[in-house]
């Protein structure tokens, strides 16, 4: 106990960090399922009377060798090519950090966004042991082969692995869109 | 938005479920997982100034087999003999709940105990299906053949089959206790 009273002194707020991802179709859309766990955090999770003791670290992880060079030729890439692909997914990725951004914003809600860069399901554990959120939330789309590889398929690995306790939001299956693109 | 919003405005509290279990050694000591999970419940999830905003719902259940019949031969027992040592059972699981209440009074959040039989891990479930909270979050102990008999070990069921977002807290290793039957 005594250790935690120190910290909710020193730091009242609840961090709650979030990791997002973007729909298939790709950027600067966000996935249902991210749009989703925001959307309990800020309906359920923050208490309107107290928003202001809370805290949303939002990360979105992006993946090179997926995101960043898909329309590359990679063996004839120059290093300069490869550096303004970099710059293009770096803008893209605050892109979709922007959409959770201004969403807490509008509830008033204090929150900070970053991007990173490897496997999500690595990067956001390695990210939580930084951070040291009380609450990690993570959108799940169910448990589609191509959806594996996006955040979604990394809750079920962060919620063993993280350092503190996970919240997986699991989408209603009439959320499902009818074209999967729309994810 | 606009059916959480109505749900918002009749019910504002947030309605945690926590399923609670006993210590290997039996009734009525609450196991380390149980306590570990009320407490970040009241540390870390309850915001010390809005904490009338929630309700914790806190259920144990009874396994018959296992807790209720251990010490009588089952084949000669009479109807009497099953009737007193349900009794017997009910009054170890409330002793067990007052515990968990105590807590919630002492950190005067709003709370509801209620005992159950059967399936830990289905009636966990079951009873989320009726009570809708906002939140289910249950305590593990780890990995343990033993204990997975226990709401520990139905932790990871619920949390692919509750109709609600559930959260696991996981003990710390250094917190294993040397004896096991202190768990």
């Amino acid at each position: 106990m005594g250790e935690q009273e120190t910290a909710a002194a020193t730091n009242p707020k609840m961090q709650v960090m979030l990791g997002v991802s973007h729909s298939i179709q790709g950027y600067p859309k966000p996935s249902i399922s991210s749009r989703n766990a925001l959307n309990w955090i800020l309906t359920k999770l923050v208490r309107q009377s107290c928003k202001k003791e809370y805290k949303i670290l939002i990360l979105h992880v992006q993946v090179p060798d997926q995101d960043g060079f898909e329309d590359m030729d990679s063996v004839y890439a120059t290093g300069s090519d490869v550096k303004t692909q970099q710059r293009k997914e770096e803008k893209q990725g605050l892109a979709l950090l922007e959409y959770f951004v201004k969403q807490c914003n509008e509830a008033e809600v204090d929150c900070e966004a970053w991007l990173s860069e490897g496997d999500p399901k690595l990067v956001i554990c390695k990210e939580a042991k930084e951070k040291r959120p009380d609450l990690l939330v993570l959108g799940s789309r169910g448990l589609g082969t191509v959806q594996r590889i996006f955040v979604g398929g990394s809750s079920s690995y962060c919620s063993k692995h993280a350092p503190c306790p996970v919240v997986i939001i699991r989408r209603d299956p009439n959320e499902t869109p009818y074209d999967p693109m729309d994810d």
